[in-house]
């Protein structure tokens, strides 16, 4: 018996948004069943080429740790300067050698120098910069709304792959902290983080951060060597021994990684008609196996589908 | 450098839900801080006993596992006939050496029995029921409105520690899919379950799933050891070979456990003053380190308190 989330294969049909919050909840053993749809492993089988766009390698982070690479797409239109700083932080190897410090359950793995006696010099990259929590709205010309209510924004949707949110009161947007997103961690500055501990979200989406810390991406590829490290014993989920340190072996620019050495991956286009088609796949599930379509997607349940270049 | 989410500490204020939303974005290394507030840790230590429930060992279940116990609280409010079945089928014995079959990224850890071929007999304890997607709302009797707005449902909050959301218009009440949750697995038929098979959710809260499955509980202790499991290779993550399994030692209600053997925890009610005000700091945080307070708690960010009995 299977918690099961594949549906029926059909072709793809319209977004049909409203009403089905308004459906009577079934009895119990209800033989109504509802009309089959698209799943999203149906959307992504009939999609385009043109529905898809490669990583950027100046753009995209490749973080060896045991087990294999962690990929992560960077999102300077909203980070600009601690897009730079890691980058440059990469290419002095900054990261080389340094471990995986942190990992606590529904929350958090973070990275970075352990050792605060005795800290890693930096060369030409920052320690601290100003922090990059929202973005003028005019920046972020990708943004595709989605229809669906958010309690901790005016406004939701996607932005060029990532998930992201906006108030047109104030004229600010930001990425939110969804599964998988990668934030820069900080003290109490504002001004006192710069990408040399990052961390990325492991649990049910911590929307509460966002607008708190400079959002610097996605890990696209690699999620569970990251979500199944064992959980740190000291507070937070910090590891207390050397020895549970989990070793980066390497974190280079992909652009500085040999061709035939590259991930090469592909994001769906979240300004697409493919995108829209799959959203709504997930917002209303078709039968057999649903009973009650949601008639909504949270922010963070909407998938951003990866695949290998085709 | 952390990823903080402890701020001052204070004493604990009244709920202050409006207008946190309206507050403008802080450009970067805005010198404002906000109020110091209350911390979920700070609400815990100032609260009273009879703030406090310990957990009924006859809805308790214990699930040993390889690095430990894994402690389920029954929620029989919701799922009368499943919370029976599923005691009998522990008391039958069923669930020992059987295995966790299943680890999805982001979505589910699941066990039962792997073998279709030649499943393992059952007793009395029944293979399938009625699915118990929803209960009338006057069932539920323990429920504590959240005034948090939601997208899937009319009305969330927490009964007597679950989180749950109802909806008027159809008198219907039902446990929701945040972390941790326990669902009964089940094929396409409303009633092809019956408890053999449960899942928990490792991830993101899949609340397209609500209403869908019948929820029986929540796991109030270990779940490390489910979430860091290794994920499945096989479609669905489903683990491909016998060796992959992970072993369940034995399944058992609490009661049945000699007292001396039993884990003491007790939950925080969720219809307390205290309860309010640990869901209020998790709203809306306090500075130094916070910049924007949310204003908003989603329900599956609602944090509910368990600890050691006192």
């Amino acid at each position: 018996m299977e918690v099961q989330h594949r549906i029926n294969k059909a072709s793809i049909v319209a977004a049909v948004l409203a009403g089905s919050l308004a459906l009577p909840a079934h009895s119990a053993g209800a033989a109504r069943e509802l009309p089959s749809k698209p799943t999203v492993a149906d959307v992504i089988k009939d999609s385009k080429p043109t529905d898809w766009r490669a990583l950027d390698p100046e753009n995209t982070l490749y973080m060896e740790v045991p087990g294999g690479r962690v990929v992560i797409e960077l999102a300077p239109g909203f980070a600009p300067r601690h897009a730079v700083n890691i980058k440059m932080l990469a290419r002095e190897n900054y990261f080389d050698g340094l471990a995986i410090i942190r990992s606590q359950d529904n929350w958090v793995v973070q990275w970075g120098d352990a050792d605060e006696k005795n800290p890693r010099p930096m060369k030409t990259a920052k320690a601290t910069l100003p922090g990059e929590f929202t973005v003028p709205m005019k920046n972020d010309s990708r943004f595709t709304r989605l229809p669906d209510r958010d309690g901790y924004a005016r406004q939701v949707g996607h932005s060029n792959g990532f998930p992201s949110a906006r108030d047109p009161r104030t004229g600010q947007a930001w990425l939110t902290h969804c599964y998988g997103m990668v934030g820069v961690g900080r003290d109490n500055g504002a001004d006192s983080g710069g990408g040399s501990s990052l961390y990325v979200v492991i649990g049910h989406a911590p929307r509460h951060l966002d607008r708190n810390i400079t959002v610097v991406g996605r890990v696209v590829a690699g999620m569970p060597l990251l979500s199944t490290l064992p959980r740190g014993p000291a507070p937070m989920g910090f590891y207390e021994k050397k020895e549970q340190h989990v070793p980066i072996a390497s974190f280079k620019v992909a652009a500085d990684v040999p061709e035939a050495e590259r991930s090469k991956f592909e994001v769906m286009r979240t300004d697409s008609a493919a995108y829209k088609a799959a959203v709504e796949a997930q917002r209303n599930r078709g039968g057999p196996w649903t009973k009650v379509a949601a008639g909504h997607v949270d922010l963070c349940n909407a998938p951003i589908p990866v695949r290998e270049q085709q």
